[in-house]
């Protein structure tokens, strides 16, 4: 939802050994302008880490500023205690757009976007970086509502762990339009097309300390109702 | 949206090392039934494996049957060949059902239901169970799909690979309801409160290569404009 970084960017990241796409690569896109659309719509990230060779993928809340992306929690978190000993990591955003109803049960499918990001995240020490992710993560929820509510104060500004994660690593994989039967399918009396997904966000619903007079923000009401897209 | 497996289950799942959330502990379910809805009520997981050290998330279809989940693909897929190697696996599912505004950025936050599985997977090489398995990835997308399509031949059952995971070792994490403020800050006059989210339906897309008279199904129908939930 973000209106950040909507600045053009046409370059491509290389694929490395471990970002390349190999399944379907005329799925897969490099360039950091589809790659940040992804991560800009998306509000949940799945961050993968290995302790003592388990996987863990555990979902949390991010923000991207430019070619970083945050992440943050509280420092008795497994997750960041892990990160912060400089581990890889993988973090992957999905954006599902649609359902794939093809005409045989084996070419269902899905209409997605997903941007995988490999490398390893480092602690945000310096307090005006830490406060542009936190930034981030508000205005990624809600562009404008950074304004509208107290700012972070010192107390939780220390009480907050940020890793900023460089997306330098990391491919964007997308599938769009409609199913792909076998040719001999097709004249098979069978509906087939694409049910599109969206989340949506219905009516906002006050807090019941709410003080009377304190109107929904513009900032809210222009979601209520409508995709949760840029 | 999977109608099936709707029967009651009260069974808990008995927390591991892995398995306990101990991050607000509070947020923590075990029951199987809480497990079980949020899995059908997906249609994406992520899949966390290690190769060489190196997390990797990939998004992808799954179904369930009872308390096996199941994911699968093509045999070339990079994914399906390291889990058939026995290692180790994290597969997490994550419904978003709202934004959580609170007065101070610090407390923002999501409403969400996750579960998270651990184990490892095994190859499915019996015909009659992975048919279950491929009928529950079609019944888990849309429920009644599985009659209105053509079934899957010998060869696409040869070709696609269908791993089953255990859900013995699994939790979920489930936050509701309005934001938590310092009680300093129920005094701010700042708007406050959820923005509830779905995952909703529009206008199914018929095939361009529809043929006419062919209506959509109601199996697809009854989605269309209402949330994609059971």
């Amino acid at each position: 939802m973000s209106t950040l970084n909507n600045q053009i960017n046409q370059e491509q990241l290389t694929p490395t050994q471990r970002s390349q796409i190999r399944r379907i690569p005329q799925r897969s896109h490099y360039e950091r302008q589809v790659i940040y659309q992804i991560l800009d719509e998306g509000l949940i990230c799945h961050v993968g880490f290995v302790v003592d060779n388990q996987p863990f993928v555990i979902p949390t809340a991010y923000g991207r500023v430019e070619d970083k992306l945050y992440i943050h929690g509280s420092p008795a978190s497994r997750m960041l205690r892990s990160l912060l000993s400089g581990i890889e990591v993988c973090v992957t955003v999905t954006l599902l757009d649609g359902l794939v109803l093809a005409r045989s049960a084996f070419h269902h499918s899905m209409n997605y976007r997903s941007v995988v990001i490999f490398g390893t995240a480092t602690l945000v020490q310096d307090t005006d970086q830490k406060l542009e992710a936190l930034r981030a993560f508000t205005e990624h929820i809600v562009p404008e509502r950074w304004a509208e509510v107290r700012s972070p104060n010192r107390q939780e500004l220390q009480g907050t762990l940020v890793l900023s994660l460089p997306i330098t690593e990391a491919s964007a994989k997308v599938r769009t339009g409609p199913p792909l039967d076998d040719e001999e399918d097709y004249s098979l009396p069978i509906w087939a097309g694409v049910l599109p997904l969206q989340l949506v966000a219905s009516e906002a619903i006050p807090d019941s300390r709410l003080h009377t007079g304190i109107n929904l923000p513009n900032s809210i009401r222009k979601y209520t109702g409508t995709e949760m897209t840029i």
